[in-house]
């Protein structure tokens, strides 16, 4: 158990946008949500997993929608608020504690709202160790919990408590719930006891994207390369380097999708890698080759401050390297990988976890 | 206070067809259902409106979607219950009683459904007072009472309670759930004390709906002018005698919509009559001039037996007379007309009732 201040912020914020894989809404607002939050009420209990009680209550607080359309439709900060008491109204029990739905820019921060505004603790862990487009897509679903009863509100004051006969069902309704609501909504779904939360969530990500943010800003005050740092920080390869020499993006079916093309420089000069993404980046490939996919992480950075990139902030001509880490090993089991292997995205390839293909040590740059 | 036993649907499901305008989902698959509910259960109470005790609680439920799809997605019966029961457990309270929504078809008699097999009243009174396309079209409206909070329920299983800010905005998230649901759902909504259902409900349609069948079943026993019988028993107008010359439909955005041209027979020959609608029929129109309009009834009766057809049932050389009736006086007020009036469904037209149209007194045929 530890307190987390709103100083702490800048890093946990940065950090999540690197297993955030390009998505998870914008850190930036996120963070000065968070910020806001704890200096208007307190500083924010971090609970290790191993902490909880077997029956206490946990419920992740999270925000759904297109991120492109959260730049411009900022959150009023009270509606996550709104969807967490709504579905405590609706068990008809106080939660013990809230948690990340999953470790991205705006959705690692969310949390830390409801936390400081109702004055209870968070868990350090999340439901992907990564961020994902879809709410069935969380480590849960592999143990058999319901994401449902659900809340979901937005800042006109609608909200709704859903309750779904599979995980799946859930994503339907809230998404085009969410789509109505203008495209971006606060949830409150997976009621799980403590006992549930030590088996089935990703533990101690808080703590880990704290690390890797403050893996940044060091390498920046030290002068040490930023890229190297992250890498060796999330034990992670880069897999390329290069100019941003184009990006489509759209929004459809409430999520923000495109394709991002960065033209190889030093060692891939001559090749393109095409990076696609719907919320999040998923697969990254050239002509000739998959180079890494979904379940694994895929992150843009910065070439020269190391610090990740979103996918609505990919601009023609900047100049990055893009990093792979491996995932949590439950999304490489067989049903992790029919929630979210390449072929649930619609990627006719077959998924090679990235260690098999860059090998056990360190990275190739 | 009466007891409604099986063997008066029959009248009751075809008298709701004919203030059905064309909508409210299919008679003969809610009457089917309640008879099944009553003869399994007991007969209905069926309790004036006078009879409420002014804070007793009544729910209405509906069965929600385009009729097209309804007949061939049967109800189970039992998810109109499963909608009641999760409105009833969000509110921490038992209904006093149901009632129906509309005066329509399948609307009319799913609300015995609940009735019987829950073993509570069904008030005889309804929301509409006719058949209307959109939830937040119910006199309740117009007091400002709100449908939320609103349940909804599929047959597989999934429900949803939503609570919005306003009517129109229940009207969007419960017409989108509805689609993902398959374009047809079971709802609860409009939760209102007995004094709320005294002064803003349309009272005792289903009383009125039942003698409306009995005059059609009488009529064809009687051996008397069908048509005729109804338009009495309404006190309406025959607008139109003719053969059904064109029918088009579509399904979008989770409603049933089309037109049905009825070229004129006897005095209306040689000209063409088109019937609009959106689940309901809307407008009544010529080439020279609009004959009637929402909010004032639109109902197409087969020119033998007297007996409505719904817009599903309509077919290419069907002899047909079109009957208008005049609406609940509160439909034709300034907030009455925004809700329901000839613009809200994009008609450039001005309302005109329809009594002042045809004269005070009886019909033209």
């Amino acid at each position: 158990m530890r307190l987390i201040t709103a100083d702490q912020l800048d890093d946990i914020a940065m950090g999540a946008a690197v297993l955030g894989t390009g998505g998870g809404g914008d850190p930036y607002i996120g963070k000065l949500m968070a910020k806001a939050a704890i200096e208007r009420n307190r500083p924010v209990t971090l609970l290790d997993p191993s902490e909880l009680n077997d029956d206490d209550l946990v419920i992740p607080s999270a925000m759904m929608g297109a991120p492109t359309v959260m730049l411009e439709k900022v959150p009023r900060g009270t509606e996550i608020v709104t969807a967490f008491e709504s579905i405590q109204e609706y068990l008809g029990r106080k939660a013990t504690a809230t948690m990340s739905c999953e470790a991205g820019g705006l959705n690692s921060t969310t949390p830390f709202v409801v936390a400081a505004e109702l004055g209870i603790p968070l868990v350090d862990a999340d439901m992907m160790g990564r961020a994902y487009p879809e709410l069935q897509m969380c480590t849960p679903t592999l143990y058999g919990i319901t994401a449902t009863p659900m809340a979901i509100a937005d800042e006109k004051g609608n909200s709704a408590v859903i309750n779904a006969i599979s995980n799946h069902w859930t994503e339907t309704f809230a998404r085009t719930v969410t789509i109505d609501m203008g495209c971006s909504a606060m949830i409150g779904l997976y009621p799980m006891s403590g006992a549930q939360v030590k088996e089935a969530a990703v533990a101690r990500t808080i703590t880990q994207i704290e690390m890797i943010g403050r893996t940044i800003r060091e390498a920046h005050d030290k002068h040490i390369d930023p890229i190297e740092a992250v890498r060796g920080a999330v034990d992670g390869y880069v897999i390329w380097r290069g100019k941003l020499s184009d990006i489509s993006r759209r929004t459809e079916t409430g999520f923000a999708r495109g394709e991002a093309s960065i033209a190889g420089l030093g060692e891939f000069e001559g090749k393109t890698l095409r990076v696609s993404f719907q919320n999040e980046f998923l697969i990254a490939q050239t002509d000739d080759e998959v180079l890494v996919c979904t379940p694994d992480l895929i992150t843009i950075l910065d070439a020269e401050t190391g610090e990740p990139i979103t996918t609505e902030s990919l601009r023609y001509g900047f100049r990055v390297a893009v990093l792979a880490m491996p995932c949590d090993p439950r999304w490489r089991t067989p049903e992790g990988l029919k929630l979210v292997g390449p072929e649930y995205f619609g990627y006719q390839t077959e998924y090679v976890p990235v260690e098999q293909r860059y090998g056990a040590q360190g990275g190739i740059a």
